[in-house]
C-alpha cells in the first residue's frame, strides 16, 4: 500500500478486487512508445506501462492516497487449500471406500512434496505469501480476522511468528467492530481463507443484523448484549497479547456492522492501534436525494477516530449501489465528516491545548523537578505562554486584594518568582486594586535571578524587592499577607508544594492567606496500548514502568465510569491546604527557623473503587490536580471540569501511571486502586497497586446448594455487613479498624481526605471545605461497603435477583505493586 | 528463634508469653558463680545466667528445638500507639470542647517530636523494632496478621518495605488457616496491634465457628463457604504478591480454627511457603482417656504437612488444658503424627520415587537432550538403577516374543542401547521365550560404545550384533520383527523420540511392532510459590521463564479437579504411535534412504479446558508421560494411574512449563490452556498459553434489562449453541471451522488425538485404539460445548437456576504466550 502523501487527518484508500484488475487487464492497451517491461517508477505524466499501474494511476487521480490490492488469486488459494487442508471429515472415524482413501493420500502426498521443497507448515503458507509481499515493498498487509474465538490462540500465535519473520511488514488484522459472526459468514460465502488477502467486503445481503442496542433479542441467544459487543476486541486482545503489543500490529476495524446508537461502548478501540477503517459502500444508506451518507452512529464514530488518523479504505464504490454521486460521492463525504469533527477543528484551533499539543500526544515526559533542577529559560518561556494560567493568578490575586478586609498596606510574597511572570501578573492586580501593595519575590535559580534582576530595573522598580533563596530556609524582612506560589505538577504536589510552601508558610502571618489555599490528586484507571509501549520501550523497561509520565493523551481510553454507590469515573486521591487550616500543621513540631522536624504530615494514601463497565485492559493510572487559587477561581486539568475552570489552560498534562503486566479487566468488574504519597529523609514518591473484582453467582452453577431457590435478597444484603464469628469480612468491605489509622493518613489522620462521590462542577460548590472553615473528617472512608455496589440479590431490579442465593464478588486479579521504595523519585528534601 | 537441630520432618517450638518471662524472672536464682553479664555462647551444662536463658534451657530440656517469644511488651505497645495512632474518633468532625483539642494536640505533638530523633513513620516503628530484632540475631519475627482485607495492601506494602531494610530477617505472617474473624477478634481482646509480636493465641472461648462444611449457615450472610475457606488465602496472595515472592517472607498456618471435614479446600497451603504451623493447646480435645489429641481433620492435614518441613509451634502447653499428660503430651502427640504420616514414611522407605528423590525435591533440572548430546556414563548408570522400567521392558519384549504369530526366525532391534540394559533385559526376555531371537543393538554415543563392546566380549557373545550410528541414518543388515527403543522424556515426546523412530522405522518389516508401540502427553495446571521462584532466580529470567524443567513436584499444588462435561484435572494432549498406523506415514514423503523430508507430521497441538474450583494462582504446568510398552503393559508418571501401570518406577519426574506471570484463577473458574509442538529444520519445541473464564450472571446486577425475570434455561442452553447473524460464538465453544483444520495438526488431521473425558485406570480398557487398530478420529473435538461446562439456567439444579437470565462465560484474564519461536528448544534434527 505505497501512501503518496499525508493527509491532514484521515487518509484514503480504495479497495480493489481481482474482478477489477481482470477488467483492467481486459481493457489495457499498452502505451504506444511499448515500455511495457519497464520496472522503474515513471513520471506522473507517463502513461502507464501495465494494467495494475493504470489501475493505480486511476485510482490516485480520484484522489486516493492508499490503494488496497488483493495479494492471493482463486488459483493460488484453490492450490493452497489442497496442500495445506484435509477434507473437514475426519479421518478414519468410519471406514472409507479405498478409493475416497487413495485420493485423500494422493492429496497429502502432494501437499507433503510441495512442502517439503520449500518445506513450510500451514503457518508457513502464510509466510511464504508475507515474504512475497514484503520483496515487492509492500508496507501494510491486512490479514482477514480468525473465524472462531476458540482458534484465536492458535491464530494470534502464527502471526506472532509470522511478524518475527518478516521484519520490516506491517501486519493489519481486520475485525469488524463487533459481533465477528457477519464477517465470517461473508468470508464463507467466498471462499476466503487464512491465505494473504484483504478480505472480499462483505455483501450486502448479510448485513443484516437488527439494532444491538435492543438487549432482549440477544439475550435470547443466551448472551448478553456486553458480550456481543466486545466479543471481536476481545479477540484482538488475544491477538495483540500473544504478540506481545508488537508494534508492527495494526487493526484495521470493519465497519460492515451497524453501530449502536450509544457509542460509550465502543470508546475501548480509541486505546488500540486502529490504523485503517474498511468501510463498504454497502455500509452507506442513501440520503432523501439519493447520495451515500452515513448514519448516525458510524458518522459519530469516524468524527471522533479522526484524531487518530486513520486511513479509511472505501470498497465497493464503483458498484453503484447509490443512485446518486458515483464513486466520488463516498470519499467527498468521508473528507466532510474530516472537516466537520470536532476533535480535528479543535486540533487545528489556535489557543486550544490540542493545537499547543501537536506532535506530543502519546509522548512520555518525566515531570519536571524544578525543585531539585534549576530550569533552563526556555522551559520557562513555554510555560510563560499559558494563556489562561496567568490571567487566572491575576484575577486571584485581584480578588483577594480587593476582598483583603484591613485597611492598609499590604505585603505580598511570590516565592518560585521563576522569571517574573506572577511578579507582573501580581503588579497588574495591584494596579487594578488601587489598594497599597508591597511585593517581595522569591527566587532560587541564580539564572532566573538574572532575568528578575533585569526586570525589575526595566519594568517594576522600587514597587518590589527581590529575595534570593531557597523558600524553605530563606528568612524574609517581614511576614506576608498573601503568598503567592504556582509550584504545581499535573498530580497537584508532585514538584513538592506542600514541601516547599511548608518552609514558605514561615513567613506567612497567621491571618495570612495563600494563592493556592488548595489542590487535590485525582485518578482514574486507563487503557492505552500506545503508552503502555512507549513506557517499556526504554533501555531500562523494569525502571521505566516503575515512574510517573507526563502525557498528552490521545491513543487512551478512561475504563470507568461513573456509578452510584460505587464511585466517579475519576476520583479524588487526596488533598493539600495552605495554609494548614486543618490543625495538622498546629502539631507539627518545627525547629528553631520554622521547618517541621520531619515530613511525615505530607504522607497521604488513597484506596480508590472503580466501576469498569466495559471490559479493557488496565495499562495505567491517569493523573489530574485541581487547584483552588482564591475563592472560587482555579486550575482544573480535571478532564470533566476544566473547561469549566480554565479552559485552554495549556501548562499541564495529565500524569500517566504505568503497570508492569497489562491487567484484564472484564465488563461490569471494579477495580480497586491503592496509592501511596511517601516520603523519607530525603525523598518523596509514589506507590501504587490494583486489584480486580467481578460479582458471581453466590451458588454457582453445578455447585449444589442447600438453598431451595427462593429469593433471598433481604437477608442477603444485610448479610455483607453483617459480622458473626463464620462471616469473613467481605473483601471489599471497609472498617475503621486500627489499620486504617496507621496507614491512611501518615499519623495524624489529616492526609486521606476529600470523598469519592458526587463531584460538582463548580469548585465553590465541591469544596465545602474552603467556605466553611470544617473541613471533612480526616479520615472519611472512602469505600461503600458492598450491597450499594453490586448488591445482594435485591440490588439491579427484579430480573438479576434470586439466583440460587444471590451474587458475591470475588477477587478475579490484580497487579504488581509499583515503585516500592521510591525508585526514580524526586528528590526534593 | 534459634534452631538447635534437624529434626526428621516437622520440628517443634513452644511458644512463651510475657507471663512466662515474668516468672521466670521473679523465680530466678543467678547461678553461685554469678556470670549474670556473660554475653558469650556458654555450655550446655553451664548455669544459664539470665532468667531468659533459663527459660530457654529449660525449654531445650522438654524436647522443642526452637522458641517463640514476644518481642514486644505491653508497656512499649502503649508507648507506640500513643505516639503513632491518634485516637479512634474523627478529627473536627464536631466542635470539640477546647480540652480535648488540647490533649489531643499534646499527645501529636509528643509523637512528632519523638519520630523526629530519630524520625520514623507508622511502619518505620515496625522496622525499629525489626531492627532491633536482627541486632539481637534474631532468625524470624512472626507478624500478626492483617486485620480487615481492605487494608491487606497497605499491610502488604509495609512488609515490603521492611523486607527491603532488615536484609538477613525472615518475616512469617500468621494467618488463620480460614476465617480470618477469629483470630481478630482475638487480637481485638488482647489489644494486640500491628505492633512486632507473635500475636497471643486465642482464648478457646473464641473458637465458636461451627463446622464450615455446612454451607447454608455461611450463605446465610452472603459469603459462600467457599469464599470463606478462601479468605485468608487471598489475604496471603495479595502480601506475597506485593512483597513479589520474596524468600524470606513465610507464612505461619494458624490452626487455632477447625478444619473442615474435606480438606481439598486446604491443598492449596501446599503450594505456598508455610515454614510454621501455630498450634494452641485450645485446638487440641480430649480422648476418652483425657489426654490431648487432635481432631482428624486436623491430624490429617497435620500429618499431610510433613512434607513440608514445617516447625509447629505449640503455644498454651502449660495452662493445664487437658486432664492428663501435661505439657509433653502434646509434644509427643505431634511425633507421633510424624511417624504416622503416609508422605514421611514414604520418603523414608527404600524403593520409592520419594526415597530416590531425597534432596531433589522442587529442584529445577534442564531436560536431558540425548539426540544433541552425548550421555556420561554416569547418567546412564542413575537411569539403569530403575528397579522397574527395565522389568516392564523385558515383560513386554517376553509377551510379544511369546505372542509372536509366526514361526522361526524372529530379529530384534534395540535402538539406542546406550550401555547395555535394554540389550541385557531383551536377552534374558529371549532366553524366558525360548525362541530363535538374533538381536541387533544400535547406538551412535561413540563413549557408550565402547561399554556396549566389552559387554558384547564379556557377556553376550554373538547372540547380538552392534552397529554403531544414528539411526535416522544408518542401515541395519536385515529388517527388524521388533523395534525396542527408550527414548522418552517427561513428557513422552520431548527427547525427541518421535522423529528418532521415524528413523529407526525405516528398518522395521511392514509386520513389526515396536515396543513402546505409543505414548502420550498429559498436562495440569499448577500453583507453586516455590518454583515460580526457583525459575525466575537464574540470571536470565525471561529466557529461564520460557524453558520447560524436569522437577519432582513437592511445593505444589495442582489446581483443576475432575468435573463432568469440563475434563480431568490431568488432561491429555496428544499420542505418537509407533509405527504409524494412522495413515499419516502413508502420505509422508520419504527421501532415497526413507527418511521424511520434513518432520511436519510430528508438528501436535491441544486445547484443554480445566476446572478450577478453588482460588489459587497460576505459575505453570505440570507435564507427564504415559506409555504403552506392549499390551496392556506401560510406563507411566500420570499421578492417578502410576502405581497401577509401573510402581516406584524412578526415571522420570515430571515436566514443569512455567509462566513468567502469576496468573490468578478465582474459584469455579475455567482455565483454557493451549499447548503447541512445533517444528523447523533443526528444532523441534514447545509453546504454551493460558486463558480464564468464569461464569457471571447474564444480565448483572445494576444493568437494567428487558427481561421479565422468568427462567428461561431451555432457550438458553439452546442459545450457545446457536448461530444467527447477531450471536457471537461463545468465547469456548468450538467448530469444526476453517481454522481448526489449519493448526491443530500440521497439515495432516492426525495430530492433535485422544479425547480429554474417561480416562480408565488401566492401560487396555484405556487405549481402545491399541486393541481394535481404529483410532479415534483425528480432530476430535477436545472442547464440550458450553451448556455442559457451566450451563444456562438450567444446568447445575434448580437453586442456580433463572437468575433474569442465566450465567454467561466472561474472559478475566491470561498469560502471555510462552517461548514464542522456540528459545532453549531442542535441537535435534
Amino acid at each position: 500500500m505505497p501512501q503518496w502523501d499525508h493527509f491532514p487527518s484521515a487518509g484514503l484508500a480504495t479497495f480493489l478486487t481481482l474482478h477489477d484488475i481482470h477488467q483492467a487487464t481486459t481493457e489495457f492497451t499498452p502505451p504506444p512508445n511499448g515500455h511495457t517491461t519497464q520496472h522503474l517508477p515513471h513520471a506522473q505524466n507517463e502513461s502507464p506501462d501495465t494494467p495494475v499501474r493504470r489501475l493505480i494511476q486511476d485510482t490516485r487521480n480520484k484522489g486516493y492516497e492508499t490503494i488496497c490490492l488483493p495479494l492471493t488469486t482463486e488459483k493460488w488459494k484453490e492450490r493452497w487449500e489442497g496442500m495445506c487442508l484435509l477434507p473437514s471429515s475426519p479421518i478414519k472415524e468410519e471406514p472409507e471406500s479405498a478409493d475416497v482413501d487413495t485420493k485423500k493420500k494422493e492429496i497429502a502426498r502432494a501437499a507433503e512434496l510441495w512442502r517439503a521443497r520449500p518445506c513450510f507448515l500451514p503457518d508457513e503458507a502464510l509466510q511464504q505469501e508475507l515474504a512475497y509481499a514484503s520483496y515487492l515493498s509492500i508496507h501494510t498487509v491486512i490479514l482477514p480476522a480468525p473465524r472462531n474465538r476458540s482458534h484465536v490462540a492458535s491464530y494470534a500465535r502464527i502471526i506472532n511468528n509470522c511478524l518475527k519473520n518478516t521484519p520490516y511488514l506491517y501486519l493489519s488484522v481486520r475485525l469488524p467492530i463487533y459481533n465477528p459472526t457477519i464477517l465470517h459468514q461473508a468470508q464463507a460465502h467466498t471462499g476466503s481463507g487464512l491465505g494473504l488477502a484483504v478480505s472480499p467486503a462483505s455483501t450486502p445481503a448479510l448485513i443484516v443484523s437488527p439494532d444491538p442496542s435492543t438487549p432482549s433479542q440477544s439475550t435470547q441467544n443466551g448472551i448478553s448484549p456486553e458480550s456481543e459487543m466486545n466479543a471481536t476486541w476481545e479477540m484482538w486482545d488475544v491477538i495483540r497479547s500473544i504478540c506481545d503489543y508488537n508494534t508492527r500490529l495494526t487493526l484495521t476495524l470493519d465497519l460492515t456492522p451497524p453501530l449502536p446508537s450509544k457509542l460509550g461502548v465502543l470508546s475501548k478501540w480509541a486505546a488500540e492501534s486502529v490504523r485503517y477503517i474498511f468501510l463498504p459502500a454497502s455500509t452507506f444508506i442513501a440520503n432523501t436525494k439519493g447520495y451515500p451518507v452515513l448514519p448516525k452512529p458510524t458518522q459519530s464514530f469516524i468524527r471522533d477516530s479522526m484524531i487518530h488518523r486513520p486511513t479509511v479504505i472505501l470498497a465497493e464504490v464503483t458498484s453503484d449501489k447509490h443512485s446518486r454521486g458515483g464513486e466520488a460521492a463516498y470519499s467527498q463525504y468521508i473528507k466532510f465528516l474530516e472537516k466537520t469533527s470536532a476533535v480535528v477543528r479543535n486540533a487545528q484551533k489556535e489557543g486550544t491545548v490540542e493545537h499547543f499539543a501537536q506532535g506530543y500526544q502519546d509522548y512520555l515526559q518525566a515531570p519536571l523537578q524544578p525543585l531539585m533542577d534549576n530550569l533552563q529559560s526556555i522551559t520557562y518561556q513555554t510555560f510563560e505562554q499559558d494563556p489562561v494560567k496567568y490571567e487566572r493568578y491575576e484575577e486571584a490575586i485581584f480578588r483577594a486584594l480587593m476582598e483583603w478586609p484591613v485597611e492598609g498596606r499590604i505585603v505580598c510574597c511570590v516565592a518560585g518568582a521563576g522569571r517574573g511572570p506572577l511578579v507582573a501578573r501580581c503588579l497588574n492586580a495591584v494596579q487594578r486594586s488601587g489598594k497599597e501593595v508591597f511585593v517581595y519575590a522569591v527566587e532560587k535559580n541564580p539564572n532566573a535571578y538574572v532575568t528578575l534582576q533585569q526586570r525589575k530595573d526595566r519594568e517594576w522598580g522600587d514597587k518590589i524587592k527581590l529575595l534570593f533563596g531557597d523558600m524553605r530556609s530563606l528568612d524574609i524582612p517581614e511576614p506576608a499577607d498573601i503568598l503567592v506560589s504556582e509550584l504545581l505538577g499535573s498530580f497537584g504536589d508532585n514538584e513538592l508544594s506542600p514541601e516547599c510552601l511548608d518552609g514558605a508558610q514561615r513567613f506567612l502571618k497567621p491571618t495570612g492567606i495563600s494563592i493556592p489555599s488548595s489542590y487535590t490528586s485525582h485518578l482514574a484507571p486507563l487503557s492505552s496500548s500506545k503508552l503502555y509501549n512507549e513506557a517499556r520501550a526504554s533501555k531500562n523497561a523494569v525502571e521505566s514502568l516503575e515512574t510517573p509520565y507526563v502525557v498528552m493523551f490521545q491513543a487512551v481510553n478512561i475504563l470507568s465510569e461513573d456509578k452510584l454507590g460505587c464511585g466517579a469515573k475519576i476520583q479524588e486521591c487526596w488533598e493539600f491546604e495552605h495554609p494548614r487550616r486543618d490543625g495538622v500543621m498546629a502539631t507539627v513540631v518545627v525547629d528553631e527557623r520554622g521547618l517541621p522536624l520531619t515530613n511525615n504530615h505530607n504522607v497521604r494514601s488513597a484506596r480508590l473503587r472503580f466501576w469498569i463497565p466495559h471490559a479493557g485492559v488496565l495499562h495505567g493510572l491517569a493523573g489530574y490536580f485541581e487547584a483552588v487559587l482564591y475563592g472560587n477561581i482555579g486550575l482544573s486539568i480535571h478532564p470533566h471540569r476544566k473547561d469549566q475552570i480554565s479552559k485552554d489552560m495549556l501548562s499541564w498534562f495529565p500524569l500517566f501511571f504505568p503497570f508492569k503486566e497489562p491487567l484484564y479487566l472484564p465488563s461490569n468488574s471494579e477495580l480497586q486502586v491503592s496509592i501511596w504519597r511517601l516520603t523519607n529523609e530525603r525523598q518523596v514518591w509514589y506507590e501504587w497497586h490494583a486489584e480486580s473484582f467481578l460479582t458471581v453467582p453466590l451458588a454457582p452453577p453445578g455447585v449444589k446448594s442447600d438453598s431451595d431457590g427462593t429469593p433471598t435478597s433481604g437477608a442477603q444484603g444485610q448479610g455483607w455487613a453483617a459480622s458473626s464469628p463464620l462471616s469473613v469480612p467481605s473483601p471489599l468491605a471497609d472498617d475503621d479498624g486500627f489499620f486504617s489509622s496507621s496507614t491512611t493518613a501518615g499519623g495524624n489522620g489529616g492526609g486521606a481526605s476529600g470523598s469519592t462521590g458526587g463531584e460538582g462542577s463548580t469548585i465553590g460548590t465541591r469544596r465545602g471545605s474552603s467556605s466553611s472553615g470544617i473541613r471533612t473528617p480526616g479520615r472519611v472512608n472512602r469505600s461503600v461497603t458492598l450491597p450499594h455496589v453490586f448488591g445482594g440479590g435485591g440490588v439491579g431490579g427484579g430480573a438479576s435477583a434470586g439466583a440460587g442465593g444471590g451474587f458475591e464478588v470475588v477477587k478475579i486479579g490484580h497487579t504488581s505493586l509499583h515503585n516500592p521504595g521510591g525508585r526514580s523519585s524526586w528528590i526534593g528534601l
